[in-house]
């Protein structure tokens, strides 16, 4: 079966995480991909370790079912090729600094005169416009600048960084359910428009109950380890022999979970029978909770609460998720070759499609390693290319 | 300018948040969304604390641009009415457990006989098959079980939860992206087809560069606080009056660094000349960096590295974000009176569309409050509506 974006042109002037993720999405779901590269560095993530046979792991995770092409797009002839290939596009991605592209000519009003079914997607830290539009963006300091790391880590001790860049993440994933609206608008409208994505709004708008909570009560949201400000029982609990997660989010679990550890006595516990007074009473079921937990082991706890129905969960290290078998069941781990890295495997692909399913086709390029072909294809001969390449251009 | 999704008929059979968030977001992009919930007590999350003049924050947060029809999905009546609006609807959104859904003669196979342009997604814990295919998800326990709380919080300390349930924002955001590719490919074949997205497949995806790592070389990432495991200087370091956050993620930054602080001696340091060896030598940076950026105030230091465009930032609290200039100006805190919540406000639209923007339009619905015009327009009498209503069907 073909993917969902089978014959869909994208274009990808980006660098680091977000714009990679979103254009590797776009990859994966069928699209071709050209990865734009300034000549001789590349993406900055090629330098990032670890390196896996002399190719950075980062890199490596970002940028698969992707042709790479380098551009030197400072370099008039590097803006008039960037132009030739944009005609040919559906879709433009670049996660340059606000006025960037406009400085080379390659600004939306520009574009879209080339090419009226352009889809054209900026990602950036804040916004195109406003007060802080000059602000760059790399993840840690949005996951601090948009509140995420006031949130998270332990109560009384300083914030911590997600261990993911998922600030990164999430205005990639805007990005992309952005740009397949605006590819859903094109099929009725025949026009392209600009998306844009940015870290901080995404952040703002993933702070979801935070948010709406601080509008309501003025109170600012501050860290809780691994409970929640409105759920409880909910969180790590201690075991005889290590921590076992506890998510009791309704009061129909809460029945369930005081008969999986045989204490039926506290359900008629004045102080615990709404997730509301739970929540009120938190410390109170906190220590009782401790105490009746710790006089077994977390295995034995989780096999009486997984019979039960109620959940909860150990935590997992990286490498107990990547060897679940239910990892390996929903091909979320693919092994995917390259002639340097004969054993590479990458994580799969969580967007599921029954009729048009994604797919990982090809391994990350090397850089440049499709300069020559994309040229060709879009009408330079082998001359005019080894003259760009002497001359820097690509 | 109308909505990119105008037109669009959304059923929404899920409670929580993965459910919930994806089809607002689809609500938001201009989608009329039917949330169907249980008659009674609806939305487990409109129980969650805090509370806004009576109305949960958390329910809130994820179900604006909606509209709410009660119905008792196991009973046959409201499983034929469910069935009704599916003819009518383009896409259906769930979050039942494996199974569940065709126990109540609501799978794909049979739906799609009914209407086989629907897109279908179904979001779960795991995926619909599989060893683990049973498992229930929740934020939490999701974050502990896919290995992002093993990875978050600081060297040496318990694992913590991200502040945000990001977990099911991920598998939302991840069902969006599947819908509206279907959406794309229905309008070139005319055909619906099944979409799934699920909690720990997000967060296998998300895991990017630390999967690709453990691939390469079996090394399990462990907790770094707010540091990052392949660029250095990243991270939180002292000044004299709280923490600053510093991403130099490249080398060009590290030379525009260490002219900021006025330290170009470090430029010549054999240990830190490229980011390979500033991670390899992070111990021995952090130090030097530590006691460099004590002896000034964070804002001083800040100002500093902001004139010479190393990215930094202050760790913001919620209610620092949320009253940014900036957030403001890009629209993303928005007014949205309810009758009992006048001044009611929300987070805005992060996906920015320039043709088709996203809207605010109308405030989370109160529980089955549109569940006459709902099934009079699909065509129940009055009489009818009643008659469900007095034998606890919607």
């Amino acid at each position: 079966m073909a993917g969902a974006l089978d014959g869909i042109r994208v274009l990808e002037l980006s660098r680091h995480l977000a714009g990679p993720f979103a254009a590797m999405t776009l990859a994966d779901l069928g699209a071709d991909v050209i990865k734009v590269e300034p000549p001789g560095r590349g993406d900055d993530t090629r330098g990032y370790p670890p390196f896996w046979n002399g190719v950075s792991c980062y890199y490596l995770s970002a940028n698969r079912n992707k042709r790479s092409v380098t551009l030197n797009l400072q370099a008039d002839d590097g803006q008039e090729i960037a132009k030739k290939l944009i005609k040919e596009s559906d879709i433009l991605i670049h996660n340059f600094r606000s006025g960037t592209m406009e400085r080379w000519g390659l600004g939306y009003d520009r574009l879209r005169e080339l090419n009226p079914r352009l889809i054209y997607c900026a990602i950036s830290a804040v916004g195109s416009d406003g007060p802080d539009r000059d602000r760059a963006g790399v993840d840690l300091l949005m996951q601090a600048y948009g509140g995420l790391m006031s949130i998270t880590g332990e109560s009384g001790r300083p914030p911590v960084r997600v261990g993911t860049s998922l600030v990164d993440l999430t205005a990639g994933a805007n990005a992309v359910q952005g740009i397949l609206a605006a590819l859903y608008v094109r099929e009725r409208t025949g026009h392209g428009q600009r998306i844009e994505s940015s870290l901080l709004e995404g952040q703002v708008s993933w702070l979801t109950y935070h948010a709406v909570s601080y509008f309501a009560n003025g109170e600012v949201p501050e860290r809780l380890g691994s409970s929640h400000a409105s759920v409880a029982p909910y969180g790590a609990f201690p075991t005889s022999d290590g921590f076992l997660l506890v998510a009791v989010a309704s009061d129909a679990l809460w029945r369930r979970f005081c008969e999986a550890i045989e204490r039926p006595e506290l359900l008629a516990d004045a102080c615990f029978t709404s997730n509301a007074l739970r929540c009120e009473n938190r410390d109170a079921l906190a220590g009782v909770l401790n105490e009746i937990l710790s006089q077994d082991t977390a295995e034995s706890w989780a096999a009486r609460m997984d019979a039960a129905g109620v959940p909860c969960s150990p935590v997992n290290n990286i490498d107990d998720v990547l060897n679940l078998p239910q990892v390996a069941h929903r091909d979320m781990v693919v092994d995917m070759p390259r002639d340097d890295i004969p054993d590479l495997r990458l994580p799969g692909v969580a967007i599921k499609m029954s009729d048009t399913p994604g797919s990982v086709r090809t391994p990350p390029p090397d850089l440049g390693q499709h300069t020559a072909e994309v040229l060709e294809a879009a009408g330079y001969d082998t001359a005019a290319v080894d003259r760009f390449r002497d001359s820097g251009v690509v």
